[in-house]
């Protein structure tokens, strides 16, 4: 297997319904994104902010980023160096805000399979998640070249000025 | 309960897993998306496309419009006069392909409680949907009004012409 060297990264492991609310807890809401950021999920976890490296992987259980619109939720993991979240199931505008936003998200159903600490390499395009420590591989939707494109440039609007400049 | 109106509707109930594949059926990917959208959900359902109503809603299961990315799916239901999708969950792409084509997709973890027939009307901006048959409301995930405006305007494309020959 000859597995991407983009996309990849390890893994940080998160229960059912997490909400926007521990993503971008509302106590910071009127502070600087950066300021918030060091907060992101440190209800479930007060590790994480600290530690997750450049490029690392979150992955959630169902419904990951449900409740609010607020596009922070999306904004604190990449400003952590976040690069991709896979999940079995999104809240819709989180789904919507994370691609806009330039951060990878993948529903795949097998999410559940991975433990905290594995090594992952992500195939979008093709619809695969690599699990490199167990060497399984699992199935996840699949991402049109036009959105991982538009993912990769930074988001929807960094995607529209790079097309524009052009 | 003053219920509003607009997004009233009469539900038509379909189980989990419902995929591209049976919202725009492969065979007739080549023809014209009128003559698809005759044959939308047909494998579930035969009398669908040939009944439903204008601005009557499709209540499905779980990973409702999982699969491929054909933005056909969610045409489909359009041209026959579907106003909203409730789900507990849906692919990602499908979500994000129906808000941008002017298809109203609300994330429903109680959609199940739904029977077939039931009139229903939606307050997506407040993330409510009432069961008028069974004076039962239900929560659903809010709709920020700039996108409940987007898919009332008939999707983005549309939406963007509107604005900019304002």
């Amino acid at each position: 297997m000859s597995a991407p060297t983009q996309n990849a990264g390890r893994a940080w492991v998160f229960g059912d319904d997490i909400d926007t609310d521990q993503l971008a807890p509302g106590l910071y809401m009127k502070r600087p994104i950066e300021e918030m950021a060091r907060h992101c999920l440190e209800a479930a976890d007060p590790q994480f902010a600290g530690s997750v490296g450049q490029g690392d992987i979150v992955v959630g259980g169902r419904n990951f980023g449900m409740g609010s619109s607020r596009e922070q939720a999306a904004q604190a993991l990449r400003l952590l160096g976040v690069s991709a979240v896979l999940a079995p199931s999104f809240g819709g505008i989180f789904y919507r805000n994370a691609l806009n936003l330039g951060l990878l998200a993948l529903v795949c159903p097998d999410a559940g399979k991975i433990a905290a600490g594995d090594q992952l390499a992500l195939e979008p395009e093709s619809g695969k998640v690599h699990n490199l420590s167990r060497n399984e591989t699992y199935a996840c939707e699949p991402i049109p070249a036009h959105l991982t494109e538009m993912v990769q440039a930074g988001g929807l609007v960094a995607h529209l000025e790079r097309k524009r400049a052009k």
